[in-house]
């Protein structure tokens, strides 16, 4: 091992500290922070941004990568992993100039404000002006990251920062074999099923909260080193050793906010079980949206909505909210949580119709980049496909092209990862169920202790020692992202 | 205004945005913080203290003070002043060699430790190793500190650190008065007063809760750059713009946790009041840790137990637990609240035997900083002294000099800024009455706009442009410390 290798490691281990600083403010800010801190924080948060540049965008840092890759042979498997994710860091800074960088975060910071405004006043001649500039800015991003990284699509440039490998042609065949699949299915489904029970209350909000923690420990969170608060949009915060979750409650609505507990907890998991030989270093850090939505997903939907699951959970249920265990029983709790329906927002959507409205994204980002789609026809583009493709048209902006704040935030190419990792989690799954063949009658009575050791193991402690969640892939299941997994097991449980 | 001083003012507001970070971990610590998460926020504190030392202790920071200095009179007397506090943050960093600060700070974070375990089990002797090399540093840097700063006794020196300008001989005068009045007063008081009525119930904590924040509203405490948290020990934290109390709640005692809020309410108006134009510069500071307590004490004991804040109190409280209003009169509340006896911990201390607890533990820390007092003999002379000083003679060492976490924590000096606190508080209050002759009334119909105004422009906004508490006394009342006010104070509401 090199000595360059070795300050590289000293290096990066300095910038996981300020990393897990701007977690914690990050954190803070959406659950505990006074509503007139936030320009303060804004400046801990830009500081804090600038301050991890210094420390890894610097001559000796760029030295140090060259002679550490030229002797690369010196290093084990692990370290030349984390070699090559140094370099990837240290190229994200070096493919786009320090003036672009800031630019982009003072226009997308003004354009979330701005987004904030024309949605709840269902205006997007307002956002346009801001959304226009975001896209022109991220475009001139995507050419950066382009010619620096030699991937030659300007969007695969941009898809390539969430999900690092993934190839435009790998999501079109995948989401073609759903574009297939789906609208017949959701044809199908809907002609059999019945009216959807409604399963509202009155759920008292600590009750709620007491609930998702007893979930939180049914899927063995390490509280020693996270917790669980309240936030308006859920997200999982903080970092490997320090793991906060958040929900939401709705007081009439009790699985909103618990199966966004699963959710978050799904993504928990994974940073908890990060490699701890690891922990400061990049190597250690989860492989990419695609991979990490895969543990959200399969701990939400693969476990949290499986028969086994809710075997296990209505009984708690009834007795915490002391509900008729006739109106709440275990089947219609099941036949409630995957009634198929097509709806205007895509958070609210149910499993089936989900990915097509990533889809859509996902074709509308494309051809914004490629400028074939320009931002004033966001709105008549998106009615008429969504029209097209659900059978429903969105009676204005609001529950049309303004319910995301990805477009807002500059966030082009992540979307994919949604639906990336729904199919992620499937197969994943698939290969789970036959190592652990007891895998549903553990379920149905709490113990996901096999299930989550076997996914710290095949996809957890892995971290980034793989380039890419196809190879991490064929590594742990012998096969690369297939969507007959997700195609499947969407038949199975939607249409057996 | 020199280039120099313009350097300098971006160099310290650069700290400051570190020590905001700091501050706001530092209270994540104490409320948030999953425990096992200790070791990794560890590292992140050494950081940022690593981090601010870089950017304060360097020769460009000492050469513009310098030049500065030699041309102070090119700056108006706030600028001035904030030079002052500029060269005092630099003298601290420079008065220590860094490898004394480093083994400080290991050896207090490993006494804090000991001294938990060995307060739990009143084992002294697991202790002491500790304490004495806690000392011993503690001496050593007493002794630079001495050195740099010019001022001779090495106690003084560290009282100047907390308390800057502070001298012995004030104390000595001032405390010297108070040991020849209290011990007459508490006997006096103890003749003639009733046995203390007990004012136990049972309180539901989410009630206090709100009781403490609608009391904090009264203060005019602003929730837009704050908030209220519970910890083990009530403190004030976060920083100017995001100020964060604590308190501590027993679900028996109404006002325990109660007057931590008002308590922590005092300091943090202090914060919330500093002078805006200078929020980012060492000026803006509050003054001193006498200072701060002053404010904290003004709000809790001044004000707090007021017959006219008690009057407003009664009604809120018997309402919203449900109380008899017989039992919980004002008239009962006010007794139960100023009841005056003597007891072994001193943070459970009325007002009137606290200064006692106080007067003892700085005798002994001058005596162990001038050699007088081995660590060994510790308990013994405690013991002897609190026999002697209260009648009643401590059990165990948990109840006698293994209760404060001062010591262990190598703060020494720090002790006399509670007393010097509640004597600043009286002479400023006596000065506010002068002023705003309504203030009873107002304080009775909760109406704290007034006062709070008046200590907001005459202490508060003040912030460190004065180099001493007596020269802001002297400019704001007309005169230095005087003990004579809080002996005023005490006969007057204990031995009317």
């Amino acid at each position: 091992m090199s000595k360059h290798y070795k300050t590289l490691e000293t290096v990066f281990a300095k910038a996981n500290i300020t990393n897990q600083i701007s977690a914690i403010l990050s954190w803070d800010t959406s659950t505990m922070m006074p509503r007139g801190a936030s320009e303060s924080r804004g400046k801990q948060m830009a500081y804090l941004s600038e301050h991890t540049r210094s420390i890894l965008f610097t001559e000796e840092v760029k030295e140090c990568l060259t002679e550490a890759c030229s002797r690369v042979e010196t290093l084990d498997h692990w370290q030349q992993a984390n070699l090559r994710n140094m370099q990837r860091i240290f190229d994200d800074y070096a493919a786009i100039p320090s003036d672009l960088q800031q630019r982009y975060i003072i226009a997308c910071n003004c354009s979330e404000m701005i987004w904030r405004e024309a949605r709840s006043n269902n205006d997007f001649q307002l956002f346009l002006p801001a959304l226009s500039e975001a896209i022109a800015l991220t475009k001139e991003m995507a050419v950066c990251r382009s010619e620096y990284t030699g991937i030659k699509n300007h969007y695969e440039a941009l898809v390539d920062t969430y999900d690092p490998g993934r190839k435009l042609h790998e999501i079109d065949t995948a989401f073609g074999a759903l574009e297939g699949f789906l609208p017949q299915l959701i044809e199908k489904v809907r002609s059999k099923q019945d009216a959807r029970i409604p399963l509202a209350g009155n759920f008292d909000v600590e009750k709620q909260k007491a609930l998702g923690l007893e979930v939180m420990k049914v899927f063995n969170f390490n509280f020693d080193a996270g917790r669980l608060d309240t936030s308006t949009h859920p997200f999982c915060g903080g970092h490997a050793l320090d793991t906060r979750i958040t929900t939401r409650y709705n007081p009439n609505n009790l699985f909103g906010g618990l199966y966004g507990v699963i959710h978050e907890t799904g993504h928990a998991l994974y940073e908890q079980n990060r490699p701890q030989a690891w922990i400061t270093q990049p190597v250690s850090t989860a492989l990419g949206m695609s991979m990490h939505e895969s543990q959200s997903l399969l701990a939400e939907n693969q476990i949290g909505l499986s028969k086994a699951f809710i075997n296990f959970l209505q009984p708690k249920i009834t007795q915490l909210f002391a509900l008729d265990p006739k109106i709440f029983s275990a089947d219609h709790i099941h036949k409630h949580l995957l009634h198929v329906e097509p709806s205007f927002i895509r958070v609210e959507a149910d499993e089936v119709t989900y990915p097509l409205h990533i889809i859509m994204r996902y074709k509308m980002e494309k051809q914004l980049l490629n400028g074939d789609l320009q931002p004033k026809d966001i709105p008549e583009v998106w009615n008429n496909e969504f029209t097209a493709q659900f059978g429903i048209t969105p009676p204005n902006d609001t529950l049309g092209c303004l319910q995301d704040i990805h477009w807002a935030w500059g966030s082009f190419g992540y979307f994919p990862s949604y639906t990336l990792g729904a199919m992620t989690a499937a197969q994943i799954m698939h290969k789970a169920r036959s190592v652990l063949p007891d895998m549903d009658r553990d379920i149905a009575s709490g113990n996901m202790v096999n299930i989550y050791a076997w996914l710290r193991d095949n996809i957890h402690a892995q971290g980034s020692l793989f380039s890419s969640s196809d190879l991490l892939l064929q590594n742990a299941m012998g096969e690369k992202l297939n969507p007959e997994y997700f195609i499947n097991y969407l038949r199975n449980r939607y249409d057996a």
